[in-house]
């Protein structure tokens, strides 16, 4: 079995026999210090960068290298933007199993196919046994945003309907499930870059005023996010929440709820109430929009702060803190 | 004393407290999944991506988020690229020094300003204890070249002298000196960013082939991949290379030679060798390009490989190998 060492002249025969075949493209293979692209379409750059450290780095459904390059994509659709090139840097412990780091690369280049964006240019930095935790990534994503989309909790109005495009916390759960070593028959993170369904969101004609992914911290983590900086409250129905019956067993077991579990393919979208069906039919017609569905709705937050509510399935109503715990974290 | 815990409000509450009023902009404010940048002026977009595992991460003369956001801009400067967006990810080690996080993101805020380049997204992951190595940061950079800068490998030619922007190898032997405890007086990181320098060598009118940023593995690797990729032979003259006697006294002590230092704040460029001294002259009127010297030229490599040749002091010629070395990692 290969196994990684340090070393400067190892760390280029890496890059040069595992990433360049794997990630052929014209910008990358220059091995230049920067990657140069050809000409940008007009429209406004969008920027973004993330972080990867899931334990562990493989896990039904997908891997590091896929979720990195998914997430970075899905940073940049959620924007608005058409992505138009992804970096994507490792940091490696010495000793990584090769199959690992394959595993990895593989993952990372099926997802640019699928998004179809191009990795254009990357890094390895080793560090010493101990010194690290296998691997970890950081990707970074470069999209242009066309000069006539509005999109930004800005635009979110009282009235405004939410819509998840599909079920919640499977990401978050299958990494769970694997790292308590639990039953997890069924369970499958829901990775996947998402850049055909949100254009085919927006080609319906709603009115979309804004769309966040799902990531840390879970639906609850974004819907706050969005309300404190819409200075509006939300509320999303408890009843209303796409959550797989192998999710909340999940929870269950680890007295969790799904709400602050992460997904790494799901988005939320604010929506203008009357367009709910219009939203819904698009959504339905795409593969990976097939469990979308309406989860709540935004109002005016009065004098007090901008606040999230849950209604529950009994009838009541609660603020929905932040987690946070140990548990929840190597998750994406 | 503020010591880091992993834990999702945690991290959310740092980056706002910490980052934002230190990383002040209008892209990197929103706080949103993506930056959106102005319009960006025409030309080619460059992009690039760097991981930094520097140990140790404060040394004289900088620090990781310094070293790190440089790096990115030297990146996109030798390619001709003016910046206009850098990125910025850490990985935490939980139990991590506040008084070290906040000297990092100082460094990279120093950079920023000096680089006059935004830093427009970020991220930081916390890993457990054990699990990273205090603080890794990864950065990606997006510059544009203007249509009309040719630089580049391929424009190298047969009798192109190589002009070296400062003395070598003081960045890698400062990191050196650190870890080894060795007496560090007088010695001092090159680390800078490069862009207002490199825009002075192009405003000269000397006809400018190619530059590249000396990082890890030192002049010797540069040139080395210069050599493969313009399918030409390097020459390097011992005698002319511009070392200090500090930085020669740490490789005398540790078996090192010169050639293989990394630096973080030098370029070389290939330059028609009849404009040496409109070169020199434009460098040494700026500060960071005070030591600037010619160090070899370019030649046909005749039928056999592209090869790397030192000319040495006593008058022989020999071929320079990659080093492959422990000791060499971990300096950028």
């Amino acid at each position: 079995m290969h196994k990684l060492s340090t070393g400067g002249r190892l760390t280029q025969e890496l890059v040069q026999e595992m990433f360049l075949p794997a990630l052929e493209n014209p910008a990358l293979a220059a091995l230049s210090d920067s990657a140069i692209l050809e000409q940008l379409p007009s429209g406004f750059p969008a920027l973004t960068t993330d972080g990867f450290v899931v334990d562990p780095p493989i896990f039904p459904g997908g891997d590091l290298g896929y979720l990195s390059v998914c997430s970075t994509v899905n940073n940049l659709v959620v924007a608005g933007a058409r992505p138009t090139g992804v970096t994507w840097a490792l940091v490696l412990e010495e000793g990584l199993e090769g199959e690992l780091l394959r595993a990895v690369v593989d993952g990372a280049v099926r997802a640019a196919t699928e998004a179809d964006v191009p990795l254009v240019a990357g890094d390895t930095q080793v560090v010493p046994r101990g010194k690290g935790e296998r691997c970890f990534a950081v990707t970074a994503g470069l999209g242009i945003v066309p000069a006539e989309r509005k999109l930004g909790d800005g635009y979110i109005r009282p009235g405004d309907i939410m819509i998840a495009s599909g079920t919640l916390g499977d990401h978050g759960a299958t990494i769970l499930a694997c790292r308590h070593e639990l039953e997890s028959a069924g369970l499958r993170s829901d990775c996947a870059p998402l850049g055909t369904l949100v254009e085919a969101l927006l080609a319906s004609g709603a009115e979309v005023h804004a769309l966040h992914d799902v990531t840390r911290g879970g639906i609850a983590a974004t819907c706050q996010v969005a309300a404190s900086r819409a200075g509006l409250g939300m509320v999303l129905e408890e009843r209303a929440l796409p959550v797989r019956r192998e999710v909340r067993a999940v929870c269950e077991l680890l007295g969790l709820e799904p709400l602050h579990l992460a997904c790494a393919g799901r988005f939320v979208a604010w929506v203008d109430g009357r367009n709910a069906a219009r939203v819904l039919d698009a959504l339905h017609a795409h593969p990976l929009g097939s469990g979308a569905g309406l989860i709540g709705h935004a109002e005016a937050s009065g004098s007090g702060p901008a606040r999230l509510l849950l209604r529950t399935a009994a009838g009541g109503q609660r603020p929905l803190d932040k987690l946070s715990g140990l548990d929840l974290q190597q998750i994406c």
